[in-house]
């Protein structure tokens, strides 16, 4: 495939410069307007059949060959972060409290590039492909699920879909694939434990709403450690813990907030269950009351077993065999779940870090950047996956 | 009232023989028939009405002045322990296992010194004294209830009353008054936390009762530090907790025992109330069940403020007023608070240490002995409590 | 004495006036120079000895009878508090954010009568009278500590010494008292866990300060049901617990604080200890630093059983004996403890609710006000106090 | 191979009547005499070259096919456990209190048949077999440590090793692979909390080992939720409790025991770690003493992949590829450890379960016993790993 580096290669100016353009109009989730326009224009020019305003700003592309066989779903996710800009470059952002310090402007330059190459490669494989350009993938709930709610994976029935994040924990040159479990469910939890206040002098006429919460915290240590089947990976953290107004006087409420990950279904509803059943009995030890709020977010990301090893030996040809990482799970969430539920794909880390240039931030930081190298490889690993599909079927 | 004082000098030969020969042939609660017998027969030869088998092996003298005035009660418990007397005197134990560890053979003894006096001197005072032989004050539920159901404290109706006990705590010559809570509420508990058992290396499967159990242990903490009123005092001891058969097999049940102690029935229905709640809620927190029994001990000893005031002027008169100690509450129990209910009264620590003489030995040791010197004393306070009752009257 | 409550009832517009003038000009802790100025001067015209400005605003006058007999110190308090003042009474304070919510303006007052009464009895009684206005009751460290070191309990050497507090939670025409403890020594601390922060997804990298404050908290518990004696009571309160930034980032930092309330310098000193052990002993079981900051507030008022008895025997004569309560011990602490550190004495709570009138705010209340016939009774027992101190010599 | 499939079905009977004779016979580890002489008789009688007596009671057999290649190893374990046979069977054990409730019998019968059809088909593959028949795998410290001491992994050096478990958790005609941790380390561990004794009613003087405990159990329990990783299976479960004497006496001593499961050393030295630190602090925080006894058990089942992915393509040919499961990996320990530190191999569960023959006992349980058939999946399995041996080198 050696036509397909070449390809890579002679389009990579344009890629980096859709980037770059991307990082200075920052837009963040269900607003990428400017973004999705851009898309949509040249998705439109590459002559694609292109639906747009789905999900408010998402974007699709349909690239028929005419042939029949496979459809290969591919996706990029177009919003920014919240978070002001703080590097010192040419394209940094031109938008006062918004960056892309999560690469998002590269998954987007990126899958444009694979559509101007497969769109002039058309005549070498079959079947037909999705180009989903997704709004907001960083906050609940996320533009993957309603994309879905609108069709984007039906008519004409997806296949198999794949997905990339270019990735600052891996150096460039890299790609990190893992089938099964590869991101956690990052759910949300807050507890307030209602006591009695009163004087710090005078403990038997209150409910001390502190010690009721020390050890519902304690309680809630025993879910990953008794409650858990130990080989399922699972976190309960508490972040937050505010209670009281004063040394000497008896808190009369105590607020616990914090966070679960999960990575199946099955442990992320007995966690759920646990939690309450935990506060509900703890208070009642201590005649207080309780409310609890769960905000569930996105699924865990499960990747298909046979598509990721097809992954593998695409990213293996693209990057090299020793530059294949069998990933570790992370305990980070991705709206890309929602999409793996319905049909099987796989998602790739794309290292992006690179020491010496010092692009070593991580991401959501302020200073966050990749090694636009890396953007040659995702574009590589994006035609490649549609290229070779055949060997898919067994 | 030096020839009180007299009179206890000439009888002190005999009253010591009649502790020496309890102290010989020992008999455990509610099985005093030699002891009992031989108190009526003295009570009897004195020309006093006697009454006998009251709650089984109790015994009670009546002296009447035939002057009117009020009704005295002394009294006296006659039962010695399950323990066996390690002494080497020549009025040890004749009875394998049982010894009068506690000083009850000094108390009868006194008591009956007490009655030969008083009925040598009953021209000398009005009213009436009832001398009280209880059985059984070492084991629940007591003599002393019984006998009080059986009328003891009515017809005549008792006014006042006055128990002591021989007190190895404090010297030889001292006497140790206080008014209000002086001996605690020993009540017991038991609590079974029955969990669901299973391999030590599956705890998901179980329900690990140790953890409960461990928790409870935490919280039952609370019941002193936060919701009992600071300046009652109160104890929650919990002495067991036995779980599991095997380092490797997660324990289906954890039994935890305790003992709870308090000086007024309002915070003793806390504690216990406070026992129940915690270990129903912690339970439901992780999905286990409980058992709790709850036994109650005699109530505490509180005795009455005038008496006790009254009992002080007339201890400083025997043993002088630099040895009448403002005795500390104990947290031990004893049945003469019943009485207590009742009738206005109160109890004396009778000094009973001598370190020169080597008798320094806590209560239930089984070479526990006292200074003999203490029978004088206690016979003293007796006789004088009622002769002066005329003091008690403002 | 009927002479002396005659006395009193003619000086008390007098005293009424002065309290009010008070109330209306309130100022706070070592700012009390317009109320000092009012003090000196009217203690000047009654003949008696005055120093000035003993720890900044302190005064003290000296009645001296020409007979040989006791020093008797009798104790006020000048200072108001940072608290508006809500009431709607001709009255009401001048000083925007500042109020006499403590009755201290009321102490004040009662002293200056019983100046008043004393000088134009002074033929009545022998001995001399000393009378203490000291600054700044409220606010540690308190007027009581610089007044003392200033030599006011010397020169001439004061045998006894009275204090009093008029207290909302009495009704009217009631007068509390009680020998031994009687307020509680309140201390303070401030402990600061530092641990590790971290992702919330990434619990292993990072010491989780919240988990280590609720075992701290639990353990705090312990202090006072297995550390403290039972029958001394003592209170560990944790009053603020603050710590984490957001649900989903480890906490760092965690900021216990809280207060010590206890009624002898050895129970004070076990906790003080036990808290840093716990602290110490449980951060290093998490790989956790700590910083603790324990700051001692007044000593506890133990008052002198004999001058106790003595001052209900007065007040029994004062409100009738059925009016004289067995005040219970409380929480809250007074630096008039430091005197009685020194000297003999004891402290009455003057009953000042009264329900008809609407007279029931609590201590600190912006609404606070007294039943002004408390400040009669105030002054009585103050000259009572004096004249018959022939009646503490036994 | 279906000249495989034939042989294993014509020496069917010969393995089925041996392990009914180990079954009959069974010898607890160290003690397996009469086994490993009939085992080294029949390698013998086969012309194999046979070591004995290695590690008291082990055998090894090497057969070389005079033709280069690599030297595969095949391991089965002898001993039997100290269970009571329950089973009403022709072939029940015969000695008391000894059964082979775990299957060994069936893993040596099954490579001796192993042994005789690849003596009789050498001339159908290259290189050299060793057949190890260990002694104890049941009980520490195994008999794999002492075989392997011994040399049998050396001279010839062997290349590759394979063992399986007949599996009653999976039915019979499957076969589970995993490649990574199979099996965990199962370490344990003894805490002692020494603190100081007391009365009941007196925590004070004493220092409660219960209450030391009880924080223990729960400080415990964050090891797992918070020190180790997400993504790392382990358990630390506490099976013992055992502390006090009497109700109303506070404990000097608390037992705790347990069990750790991990899967990597890094995992088990942190937990030995943590459960030191927390012991340490937690007991400095009460002044309590302690002591710890930490035991490692085998290191953790780690399968090679290569090895693992080689033996699922044999499994797929022997059982189908519907029958072969995705192992998950199990919590219990084996001794087979030992060999894979020092050679990549792996490690089979051959489906045992029969429900419809009711053959459906846990492993240890009186009746366990094997659906036999699992016996020729376990003959055909062993010999074409060594006769495929060329698919490993890639």
């Amino acid at each position: 495939m050696e036509d397909v580096k070449a390809k890579v290669k002679e389009i990579f100016p344009k890629v980096q410069e859709l980037r770059r353009d991307f990082h200075s109009h920052p837009e963040l989730g269900f607003e990428e307007v400017r973004t999705s326009k851009i898309v949509a224009e040249i998705l439109e020019s590459l002559g694609l059949k292109v639906q747009k305003g789905i999900a408010k700003t998402g974007v699709v592309g349909l690239l028929d060959t005419g042939k029949p066989g496979p459809t290969v779903a591919l996706r990029a996710d177009m919003d920014a972060l919240p978070v002001r800009d703080a590097k010192k470059v040419a394209y940094a952002s031109k938008v006062e409290g918004a960056c892309h310090a999560c690469g998002h402007d590269g998954h987007t330059a990126i899958l444009l590039g694979a559509a101007m190459i497969l769109s002039s490669m058309k005549d070498k494989f079959s079947g037909k492909v999705k180009f989903i350009f997704q709004p907001c993938e960083e906050q609940l709930p996320g533009g993957a699920k309603p994309m879905i709610e609108a069709g984007v994976l039906e008519d004409p029935k997806v296949d198999n879909i794949f997905g990339l994040h270019l990735w600052t924990n891996y150096p460039i040159g890299t790609v990190g694939l893992k089938s099964g479990p590869l991101m956690a469910s990052p759910d949300s939890f807050e507890i307030e434990i209602i006591g009695k206040g009163g004087h710090g002098s005078a403990p038997h006429e209150a409910v001390d709403a502190i010690v009721v919460a020390s050890q519902v915290v304690m309680a809630l240590q025993t879910i990953v450690s008794r409650s858990v089947k130990p080989i399922e990976p699972a976190v309960v953290s508490v972040g937050m813990l505010k209670a009281g107004y004063n040394f000497n006087v008896i808190a009369d409420v105590a607020t616990i907030s914090g966070t679960v990950r999960t990575y199946s279904e099955e442990v992320r509803n007995l966690i759920q269950t646990r939690i309450e059943e935990i506060v509900k009995g703890i208070t009642a030890a201590y005649g207080a009351d309780y409310r609890i709020k769960y905000t569930r977010g996105y699924p865990a990301v499960i990747t298909d077993e046979k598509v990721t090893n097809y992954a593998k030996q695409i990213a293996s040809e693209v990057v090299g065999g020793q530059n294949v990482i069998d990933a570790e799970p992370v305990m980070g969430g991705e709206d890309f779940a929602y999409y793996l539920q319905k049909v099987p794909g796989t998602f790739a880390f794309v290292g992006a870090r690179n020491e010496e240039k010092g692009i070593n931030k991580p991401h959501h930081h302020p200073e966050f950047d990749i090694d636009e190298e890396a953007l040659a490889v995702g574009v590589e690993l994006m035609v490649r996956y549609v290229m070779e599909n055949e060997r898919l079927k067994i």
